[in-house]
């Protein structure tokens, strides 16, 4: 940490601080320069430097360590590549996850889920616990929907990932589906990461709407501390002024995270523009950029869905982007 | 809801839309423009309307309608009065709620609840169980917290606000405390908002970082829908570009609100500045623009706060600000 | 400036920073840390630094001083005054500047000159060059325009604000008024913000729609540079996602202005906010913040405003908004 | 537009609005819905149906046409191809322009220049008039620059783009250069847009750091309708709350604009990045997603850049990327 004091800090604060520093333990550094005095600060636990901002003479604490260590890089220099039974995230193949935004019933699923495996897709995507805006909106099939899925499974062999919202939707969907998803809405819900932590399942952790990059690591920092090293990122936009699109596709955070991050990240093109006609150009753009997957909702009738009817794919769009990716996916050096 | 045609929609294009719409039991209004078709669409379940974006010749689906009800104006004209004990929140009085950010020891609480009652105010805050950002940081004493805000309780005479961040910690908050309060990060947590809806506690509830009001009020509806109508709002700033204070306060947001529902509404001015030098003019702005009551951070020593230090007024600086926010309240025509 | 070393900076890649450094002139303090290396620079134009960034194992370079000198505390610690004719801006009076967005006509001006002067109000506000969003909308009568202005500062005394767009408009505005206005629009106009530092007019220099505090004070900088000292700030509300209010006003701005720079700063709540009966609410706030002034929107018939008519103030509910500010202003201790 | 009333208003201010706008010429359709009535507004200058919200019982006016027409899909429904000199934007070829961010030598602007040329590329980018945030920043090179500029043109046979800031400068770019820029912090600046648009050169125009797609095609519809059709559109990232990137680049605005507007878009992933080595990963990510140009800084050594160093790719790096775009542009059917 870094502690920039005050151009006026006088002699007598400078010491304070210093002596307050060594007092917690920790090493100091002064270099006095023309304008103001900065302070190094070198130890363990620097959170607790943020206390002196209190004390008089200090302009600001500066952090120059990272927010989170076990996701990290510099902790684990190569990439990480999450195993979902047969199938690798964060390997050469791009991972297309597609499927309905919430699971309505049998035949919608299963009509989804045999397109998807024909397309050569391995991961079924669908809501069973749906948290909405309104309370009045659809709240999602429960384990009547973690079952349609888990036969969808079984006739076409694909991976399931689905959505916990609590401990107890987190217990179904553990014993149901093979990649627990975390929510936008649940990225800071530490008492649902500790829990989703403390199981064996892949996790598809999204980006929460306004989190930074550093807080969705943090957030993920909490998974792997708790003993889940098998996490996977997923940007889905984040809020900006801009309402064109439902939220704002951040795909730099692609690089940003992968040069931060050993973890795998995958892109959501649906949620973000809401839109299903942007999707696809959204889509191409997340590979071509290094996206390590997609995780895609498609319907086969988006007008009659229960919930993000608009942004849903019919199964012939679908069938349409999968082939554009495949060729797109060569180009940079990746299979899909 | 009003569906607005692309402005080449085709006759059979309207015509389809028409035919869906009233077909899902609407009603319908065609208005043909100069440039465009509008379709108004009467009903129930309006949401459903929003389908249609996804077929051909549709270019918005605009609400016109609010997403809430119980919490809204249209249904109750008169402002709520949420009691909280001795307590009333929404009435002439603006009520101050103060204290540490977390409850770190004994001693720590009992200062500040001496201050806090010394002063005439009527609620301590105090967090035992802490939603942070990183899993490193101190995470909160817990039940141990809570029984130590219930001796403050006893012995003072004040009324306790603290958090819930899951079902096991809102069973033990409805149990020590008098208002559960709901943090900005699980302002969408809508399993929490449900469970907290089922408990008779008074409410505070948090706007989240980036939420709309539209989602606040919505979140606020969880509640009320699910059986508790003692919904107290608490704006406490939210994420904008800004980076000189820690989040960006919204005062507007209490004028926005009393228009919209007629829930009270508090003020947050610790954390949306972050520094507790611009604590006092933001309170002071809040009681002037209106505000309901206040709820800010106190710490007998913030330079050894366990969190949020820098954003703590120590309990003289506390007093002050008090004392100042008396006359104020006068001049608007409330007490403190 | 410090220069932060990335984790896995070899020291080779350290010595070349610090030799390039020093090659370009500055002095250099190492503090190797625990886990990275750290670079304080001492010097002049240390902007210069930033060009480190792009060589080998450097993580990330952070400004240490304020990017404003003329403009900010440091530099003169006492506030400053603007002298406006005989109207002080940012001393123990609370300036309040209304009339309507735009001039529109001599009939209109002349009637709300009259409100404002009956009110005892000393600055007329109305737009001659209106800087609007579509090419179609109204673009103010220009010289006409400001020739009503002056006619109304001739018959009432009233000072005048009006705002400057480009060369041309800034010589008219700086004949025939009081105080040029920069726009939020024009607040990078760095072009306009040099020549309007060489006229010996008062300025009023409104925040653009999403600089930060350090933007806008840099701006003011500009002018302040270039030969003209009497900078007034403006806030008007900054963009958000918040879709309620036109813009989000970032009162907070006030205590945060006031501890940087000795500029006194104004509060535009009709701008901001967008709706006139929230306009009062925040101008309220703005006062009990500390504001140093209010530019308040306020026009004879709103509904046939040529512009920004949904947040004008009709004269009534300027004149009882007028007279509550008077009362509060006194209690922060200010005189209106 | 729509005027949608409160729930609450009366049958008189509904047929006050009623009256008010038939007296100003326009025809309106009242639908009368269960929990409030809305009020289509059909005719000309529609903007002015604004003003009923400062009337009783107006809840909000909503519009349902675009603000623009001239640069719209629906005024003009094939794609735009911008001619500048033998280079077309907007057609199949995708058009990238690179260079340094300052000219700042002859011997600067050669060197990329040879590199530019030696790759295949048709037009180099280079500020001689420069924006700067700090008055104290290098503020460009001015005619020299655009001299040497011309220059390179004239030597190697590439088009020039450079940056106009005000009138004067505006009439030395059209003099010497063949696409004149209009920034990000000019877009609003309405009296460079209007003489812009009596100029007869192709113009390249920023988004601004915070438009709305909306504003930013209102502010082509500005060059457009004073005469100049020649725009390119140019998405260079938005402020948004996250840190790690300078700004966040809004890649979906292709597909929204190509459906909204004609006109050619190309992308600056220097800018919105902000870092060198996260330049190539969202130049690919652009071509994917349709965008018809980038817009690149490429500088012969960086760290010694007199502005923006950091974001700057050496030439290496410039001629490695323009090799992986190559292939890529195929994929998608184009070429580069």
């Amino acid at each position: 940490m870094i502690v920039v004091m005050r151009h006026d800090a006088t002699p007598d604060e400078v010491e304070a601080i210093r002596a307050r520093l060594i007092d917690d333990g920790f090493r100091v550094h002064l270099s006095p320069g023309v304008e103001r005095t900065i302070i190094g600060v070198i130890g363990e636990n620097t959170e607790r430097v943020y206390g002196v901002s209190a004390m008089a003479g200090v302009e600001q604490v500066v952090p120059v360590h990272r927010p989170y260590k076990l996701v990290s890089r510099e902790f684990h220099p190569d990439p990480s590549v999450i195993h979902v039974g047969p199938v690798a995230v964060g390997g050469n193949r791009v991972v297309v996850m597609a499927g309905p935004c919430a699971v309505e019933s049998r035949e919608q699923v299963m009509e989804a889920a045999g397109v998807v495996n024909g397309l050569g897709l391995s991961v079924l995507r669908g809501g069973a616990y749906k948290p909405r805006t309104s309370p009045y909106s659809f709240q999602g099939m429960g384990v009547e929907g973690l079952k349609i899925l888990a036969e969808a499974r079984e006739r076409y062999g694909l991976m399931i990932v689905t959505e916990a919202v609590d401990h107890e939707s987190l217990r179904q969907v553990a014993e149901w589906a093979d990649i627990v998803q975390v929510g936008a809405r649940n990225m800071q819900n530490f008492e649902l990461l500790k829990a989703v932590g403390q199981t064996a399942k892949p996790v598809l952790l999204k980006r929460g709407m306004s989190a930074t990059i550093d807080e969705w690591l943090q957030a993920a920092e909490y998974i792997v501390a708790h003993g889940n090293p098998n996490v996977i990122l997923c940007e889905r936009g984040i809020r900006t002024y801009e309402s064109k699109t439902r939220n704002t596709l951040d795909l730099s955070a692609i690089p940003v995270v992968k040069e931060l991050s050993h973890l795998p990240i995958v892109i959501d093109p649906s949620h973000s523009t809401g839109h299903w006609n942007w999707v696809a150009p959204m889509a191409r753009a997340a590979v071509a950029a290094g996206a390590d997957g997609l995780i895609i909702e498609a319907h086969p009738d988006p007008s009659r869905a229960l919930s993000d009817g608009p942004q849903s794919l019919n199964l012939p769009h679908l069938e349409e982007l999968v082939h554009s990716l495949r060729t797109l996916a060569e180009v940079v050096g990746r299979t899909l």
